[in-house]
């Protein structure tokens, strides 16, 4: 069994994680980090548990370590879901005395040597880990991009057999994506704000990182630019993209792509059977009647028409944020990092 | 003084217009027409007064008269609220008795002799009006145009001193657009549905032929192409446009235009002081904070940035529908058509 | 096997039913009824599937019929989302053409010889059947009551042990409860209607038939009043109930009552571990968050307290509808009736 | 004239205040207190501005204070928007400063000498202020109640001409009444949260004292008791209230009393023509077509009904705090205590 640990296990994306791994087949929870405050006390009785899944009862009684690279140095990997600045030298740090990281804070994502991965997608940029650890490292880094970059890469990938350049992007992006207290009620409510910090940025570099080449230990960016437009919408879960790719294919040939579109691998446990899921009536995908798809890890498309112009939509949380890190480390674990 | 009608004055863009013309300072308003239901009473008690706004005491007694070319013929101009296609005939019957039409519907948009009209960004189109009266139409048919249209069109008269080719716009629109009944909340409430049916097609002939060029009573359209994806989000009023526009010109002068630009009059009873008005701030138009500026007859733009990408925002059912009818037959009054 | 058809397969509680039923254990889903203009096609083709659960794929090429006896008097038992006017007439002659009917529908509620019940308050007045069968009738009628009566009553029936007279309670009830399409988004967003049609005299009278004794084949009334407040508030799913109860019994009591009441029998396909559940965070219940419980058949209760008040939430479609009738049948079914 | 100030201007309710004072026929405003690290800088420059009434100009160049004694020393009378911890020790100080305070804050609601005022419905607690004066202090306390208080007791003054005993009341309270940031989106979007800490308890003691007896200097709190059951919902801006009243009056008797009832004075800036306003529609009040009536100063009934039960429904910061707080100064004016 693989010892793993959430780090930053009582947010929004930490309690999605303990949802995924209380009770997983390849993972063993032992560890759970939070504040200070909550250190030295069972899981069950600090977190205020805000998902509308069941607590998993399995790791009520574990005991909340503070989150410090000695409280999670006996695990094999460990998932973050630190905000940024915490992120930035602790992940490193951990990943240095010997532990997997797999990380869904922005912190190391650019870095040269740190995979930005979709399982799915660009799973030969695991190779990354042995740049990591010619350096020295004893454990490694990976990271998940950003929700939104992952909903337009995942659904880039099918199209990528074609050739595309620009991309612009709308994003209409869900209120859980800031955490549970990241949007106020009062700011969101009957309005949209059309902008969210950095989202934008994001998008861009990711995307290019994501859909670009490995070689000689190197990643060259995929020569298309990402032009985004990021908006918060009053939607729980589900994050909604409208798409226009420049590129050398018809409507048809884009659909028929995303139908038979597979990822080179199958069965891993979070796994959805569709990562892309095409549906073809006109007003779909919509984030309260598909971010569940595959277990919340499925990317919806559909509205395939001439501009090219799409519509992607998928769970910001699982599928764009807790659900990638762990079908990461599971990739991880068939490729024998983990 | 002049003496007008409202056809179709219990819906959704009905009780707007009755909002903006029971106390106007031009026009008095005698007639409103409803079903063969509710005719031969008294509008304050069939009308079920849906707007925030208090109900115009000055129309309650006005005696609800049938939707027929006879109840309105007395009119010097009617505003449409009627649905497409009962406009279609209707409206022409109308105008060729001698009445003007000032049209919501979009049944006459598209047709060559008629307006499609925002009065401070194409005024001069109002001339296809001597089109039809040499047809030997005695009264005329002008007509405003879509929604989201409006808004983009709006947002564009600044800009024409530029030149610009392809715009993609992403549109979140707001539901009182879909009428009083139109969006069930079970279809709208936590969701994003990213369909709206014909709106895409409307954006597109609608702006070229607004911003088109008239010459010889004939409208050349305007050379640029609008790619468009409509939505529909939990918004209550107000829509919120992502535009992308290929253009010759930075993101400083595009502020500069959006800054300096003038309508070529001014005035008028339900013109805003500002048609377009520039917001600085990062997160800014949003609906719920901006739709109400100029009396809901402002387009709020913002977020200025290379791309060049910006963000527009105006009242759906004011500046976008019953507002920008009324301006129209202000305007008609000023040029002597009324 | 016992084979069952829907009437009225395709709105709100419809497909509830379908969801419930499609793969039940005991129940064979043979036919699904809707309006003339589906009838002959694939169910599959036909709905427009709105639950944010997966369609059932097993019930896709059921043909719909058209909603007539002939239709299903095959059928051991069906279940009736019909609206109230066409399930007057529609369920007697199914029941006299031997069929039995669990119905939803508000129409044979209060007949003195229908059995008004939620299967683990009441089991009892299913003997009513007898009465009916006794009048020559080969199949029943029983009805389950109205969602909100349904909250309230179950809630009641631990507290049945003590002596209590008036109760007030207000409602907070959800949107789905008015069908897919009955209550528009302009009504509801950002807002709160203090009135649904009828439902404050229902769950008056409904309470007292539920909780009345049933002797000599007639149902004494409980003795309790009903004073009812009824609002729609802007949420999907499950009713929130503010309770006042003049009892003789103190708050712990009464949260003693809550926590250790069990049904008169267990482990029904749809029962749930906890009938009524008992949530001691001062905040709860809330729907979003416990509507789900016990797989939507959990009616939750907190905030006991001097008064005395507490408060209740269930989810109103299943443990509402759709879910309180398929348990009756399924009661129906050990008590032989089925 | 007068002068006056703001303590805590920025918040959601020392916004509200802004928009009420700062073009006030008899106050004029020279002083905005907010936090050390917005003093010393204009307001329009560090107010995020969330209302959606326009900006008030003629505020924008105040220089914002420090929320201390000092800044206010040369008001005449200061409003305070201060958090109960800040309130309680400053809101002295400043009173025994000489300075006026008409506090929306909750510390000294319940100190015996300590006006508990709704202008309209108990204006002779004002004498109270004499105490005060007796005991020395130069200045005065006056608060208005808590947001829900105001609604009932304003809804309850044209019935106390009749007796009345028990009330019960449930609330469905606005996310404004939190502040900006006070509840998260996702906390409380497609739900209801059953508790609001301590309101419940301040409805009861609150409206006793305010519809008390003021004599010798001591107020005797009215005899009757209000069990509150208090929810958040999901409505922005309007408090609505069901109403279970224990009163001898039948309907007819208590319409009546609403229609009739007129406060002792009238004609005072922020007054409303109707403090109370009964409504005959059979679904009113609500929130989003009612709360703006009077200026926002108006509560709105109806659903009067046996039981005796009622809906009033009242906007929270301005008729619920901030101009309960600017009414009760006009009233104090009008009375020579500022």
């Amino acid at each position: 069994m693989i010892n793993v640990g959430v780090l930053g296990a009582t947010g929004a994306v930490g309690q999605r994680f303990v949802q995924l791994l209380a009770d997983h087949p390849w993972f063993n929870l032992t560890t759970l980090t939070a504040s200070e405050r909550s250190a030295g006390k069972p899981y069950g009785s600090v977190v205020n548990w805000r998902l509308d899944s069941p607590f998993p009862d399995s790791s009520a009684e574990l005991i909340v370590a503070p989150t410090t690279v000695d409280a999670v140095k006996d695990c094999d990997v460990v998932f973050s879901a630190l905000p940024a600045d915490i992120a930035a030298k602790l992940e490193t740090d951990i990943a240095d005395a010997g532990v997997g990281v797999c990380s869904n804070a922005s912190s190391h994502r650019m870095e040269a040597d740190v995979p930005l991965m979709i399982a799915e997608v660009n799973p030969e940029h695991a190779a990354l880990i042995d740049v990591q650890r010619k350096k020295g490292r004893d454990g490694f880094i990976v990271t998940n991009p950003n929700c939104s970059t992952i909903m337009l890469a995942t659904a880039l990938a099918p199209l990528r057999k074609f050739s595309f350049t620009n991309i612009n992007v709308a994003t209409m992006q869900a209120i859980s994506g800031a955490g549970f207290e990241g949007v106020p009620a009062f700011s969101i409510y009957d309005n949209v704000i059309p902008y969210i910090g950095s989202e934008e940025e994001k998008m861009s570099r990711e995307a290019n990182k994501i859909l670009g080449t490995l070689d000689g230990g190197k990643i060259t960016g995929a020569p298309f630019s990402v032009s985004a437009s990021c908006n918060r919408v009053p939607v729980i879960d589900g994050h909604t993209l409208n798409v226009w790719i420049d590129i050398k294919a018809t409507p048809a040939e884009v659909i028929e792509a995303f139908k038979t579109w597979q990822p080179p691998f199958s069965g891993l446990p979070t796994q959805p059977d569709h990562t892309v899921l095409y549906l073809d009536q006109e007003n779909r995908p919509q984030p309260r009647l598909d971010r569940n798809r595959g277990n919340a890890m499925t990317v919806s498309v559909g509205r395939v028409r001439e501009g090219i112009r799409f519509v992607a939509m998928g769970h910001n949380t699982i599928r764009g944020a807790a659900g990638a890190s762990v079908l990461n480390a599971e990739l991880l674990h068939t490729m024998k990092y983990i």
